[in-house]
């Protein structure tokens, strides 16, 4: 059985979890506590080098990390990810665009705030929200013509983007000056096997 | 015959000019001026979603963004992707990795410097350094190991990661440190159909 490495918060870890649950593919979750440190450990560095999650085990026992590199690996064949190389570019291109402009600008004030210190990080948020609003309006204008990202119907494109921005209220985003951001992220919660970041939030 | 549209330093762009070169197909540049504006324009922001470059344009005039998801389209079926699912995974994991941990951080001193801004942004460079300096140690310690990031051979996990850490010491870092990178950028340089960001620089 596959092996899911996450942790409660990990947005990135998030999006492998809901896609695991969408093609139905059974796997164990190991959640690991990252204020211990145990993503930092000789044995989890052995299985993921960047000393993070999400790291997929698979069954032979080797692993692999990064997110869009596992979103891409397990969708493989299935409707979430078309043939057409073209779109797989197109694809590839918004899960790449999503780690280098909303990943951190998005996840590091929510990190301040669930950790208590957005008061004396308050300048760093605000480098941040500077940045991340400049990715974010690149993705509402696109949704404003378009119901999802890539090819007219759901991809792991939106997967992929979706979680960090779901989350970026919790870190002060004001998603509300994004009229196409907040339909587009109901659509993917409203696909079958959509699964939430705390399973107790939906007791 | 394609179009790249590129910019005078972009190592984003680089990355694919080289790949391009290495692969043999014939391409048109266009090589646009980020000061004046010229990946802002409406014109351009029909290519280029993103607003920046490398923009690839296909010969049918459909257009394909993002240095990580061109160079994995142009690479179908040559020797520098393999076919092998778990192996491209770890391509893409280094893709992303690249994105996510080392563009920024290792690009943005190199172009304070470049403007002749860098005392006045010192404390973001120093800021951009603390995090470039541990994505260098996480791509560092992999090649302790090893001559090349998968697979024992040249790929494009190489090239997408060359760039921005080839040009990171004209953004004040300081590669001496790492005694494992020099010798993996030097392999690169020596790999068939090389080429360097500026042509005039090797008259």
């Amino acid at each position: 059985m596959l092996r899911l490495y996450d942790s409660r918060y990990s947005g990135n870890a998030w999006k492998v979890r809901i896609l695991l649950t969408q093609l139905r593919i059974p796997f164990e979750r190991v959640t690991l506590d990252l204020a211990k440190g145990e993503t930092k450990t000789p044995a989890f560095l052995a299985k993921g080098r960047f000393a993070r999650v999400p790291v997929l085990e698979l069954e032979d026992g080797r692993t692999l990390v990064e997110s869009a590199a596992i979103l891409l690996y397990l969708a493989e064949g299935s409707a979430l990810l078309p043939g057409d190389p073209y779109l797989r570019a197109e694809i590839t291109s918004w899960l790449s665009f999503e780690q280098a402009d909303l990943l951190r600008a998005l996840a590091l004030p929510r990190f301040y705030h669930l950790r208590g210190i957005a008061d004396q990080m308050a300048a760093k948020i605000a480098d941040f929200q500077e940045f991340g609003y400049v990715g974010l309006v690149k993705l509402a204008d696109h949704l404003e013509r378009r119901s999802w990202l890539v090819a007219d119907r759901y991809t792991i494109a939106d997967l992929g983007v979706f979680p960090y921005v779901a989350m970026a209220p919790e870190g002060g985003y004001d998603l509300t000056r994004f009229p196409s951001i907040k339909p587009w992220l109901d659509r993917i919660k409203a696909q079958p096997g959509w699964v939430p970041l705390l399973e107790e939030a939906v007791a």
